[in-house]
């Protein structure tokens, strides 16, 4: 009983944090950085660190941490296998838009992409996404891989998955720190520069604070035995048989897969 | 057979990656930024990052790995405890200076400390490092320890460590990102802007894609759960009894604790 309220304490933490950085990437761009727009100015690079935090943070931390909740361990774990695959796709969907932002603000400009050293390890952290997703599907969606496989397959893919979100922390805090060194200098419209700690300085490095703390929590929760979905008895990680799957209508497949995670993040990010 | 195997591969890896992680960091910046000096120029910054990767990052990370060493488990864990403290001490120091290094050269320069995320991401990861090893000492090697203490003490003190090495690589990779848009600005000393991508740029880009490669390594060492020592009897994580303590001589201790990491890492880093 203690190990499970300490379990919802971490959990109830990592929610709070992760909606708090969407709180704060948001608030900086829209109130300090001017607003957003999907036109090449700097207004639609403002959407980058937006798509980049919520998807491949906090969509992502949320999606992983999912499996560890002991409500879901006395149901079947289809569903839930589903409900991770969609956000993950909404995450990765989040992150797609952000690299678009980004590229098309520097095409805009002249600028070169992938350059910087956060650019090479962000772009690799996308590009490891994509094949963990697809590798994670094949391995334990598709109703014909072998259970054998999905077994060898599950602790790479766990231990991949949180190699995804150490880079993605590391890409967003360099990211943030160079973002903060462009555009905090002294006499540049009137704003004062980084190394006299403005207010928007001390709002975004506390914002990069709470991204590493969010961070932390969802590898914490990870990584606690005590909290991991009991081994399933004989079923392949909890896969029961194909018929299972052929019970699940392609309907209720894209609403569980895409539809509610849409809606269910659409309402926190309208709420917000 | 096949799993050492594997194991010994890994730690290759992590040798070699580490090793290069030194190299890289003392050429770049004892060929591309000028070398080394203590006088308050930017040639005493220098030392900051040299200081930072290879305590931080490479002597921490080697510290980490060292109980997962399938040779070590056939003798009595206290000489590898001993060594485990004291390249940590060793990297703990090495921080320090690196610390020492960029102050100084900030204070001489009239540049304010502490404002940018690099550098609050930096001292609280050097502030935990110091928490992290006052608690390992006091609950690992003080003989009066209890054993029960012990117990439970070991889980956190080895997620804090894992937290320790992803919060340096956050604060290297950074910094690097950082230094190189501070230095790489097109008509300044006739370098070539960082974003056409100069050798130095493709150069440290590199250097930092082997830091994270080096830190996940690392990580995937100390989280398989095959590669971990095995649990030692009822002698409460590897202490046999306060007796033992009294039978290594001072002098012993010393030598194990901090003389034999010297000449050791010395040796390394005169043969580069």
């Amino acid at each position: 009983m203690a190990n499970r309220l300490t379990f919802y304490i971490f959990f109830l933490l990592c929610l709070c944090l992760g909606l708090l950085c969407v709180v704060f990437v948001t608030y900086w761009n829209a109130v300090w950085r001017g607003g957003f727009a999907w036109d090449g100015s700097s207004l639609q690079f403002n959407w980058h660190p937006v798509f980049m935090v919520t998807g491949l943070v906090v969509l992502y931390g949320f999606a992983a941490v999912l499996y560890r909740i002991p409500y879901t361990w006395r149901y079947d774990k289809t569903p839930w296998k589903l409900l991770h695959a969609g956000t993950l796709l909404l995450a990765f969907i989040f992150s797609i838009l952000g690299l678009c932002a980004v590229f098309d603000f520097h095409n805009a400009n002249n600028t070169p992409n992938l350059y910087s050293l956060h650019s090479w390890i962000g772009i690799c952290t996308v590009a490891l996404f994509a094949l963990q997703w697809a590798a994670g599907f094949s391995a334990f969606l598709l109703p014909w891989t072998p259970v054998d496989i999905r077994k060898v397959t599950k602790p790479l893919h766990v231990w991949m998955g949180s190699i995804i979100l150490v880079m993605s922390i590391i890409s967003c805090i360099s990211g943030i720190n160079e973002k903060l060194f462009f555009v905090l200098k002294a006499n540049v419209n009137g704003t004062r520069p980084y190394a006299s700690l403005p207010p928007e300085a001390v709002f975004v490095n506390t914002f990069g604070v709470l991204i590493v703390a969010f961070g932390l929590v969802v590898l914490r929760i990870l990584y606690n035995l005590k909290w991991q979905r009991p081994d399933p008895s004989s079923d392949g990680d909890g896969y029961r048989s194909p018929v299972l799957y052929v019970q699940i209508s392609s309907l209720k497949l894209l609403e569980l897969c895409v539809i509610s995670p849409i809606i269910f993040y659409s309402s926190i990010i309208t709420t917000i």
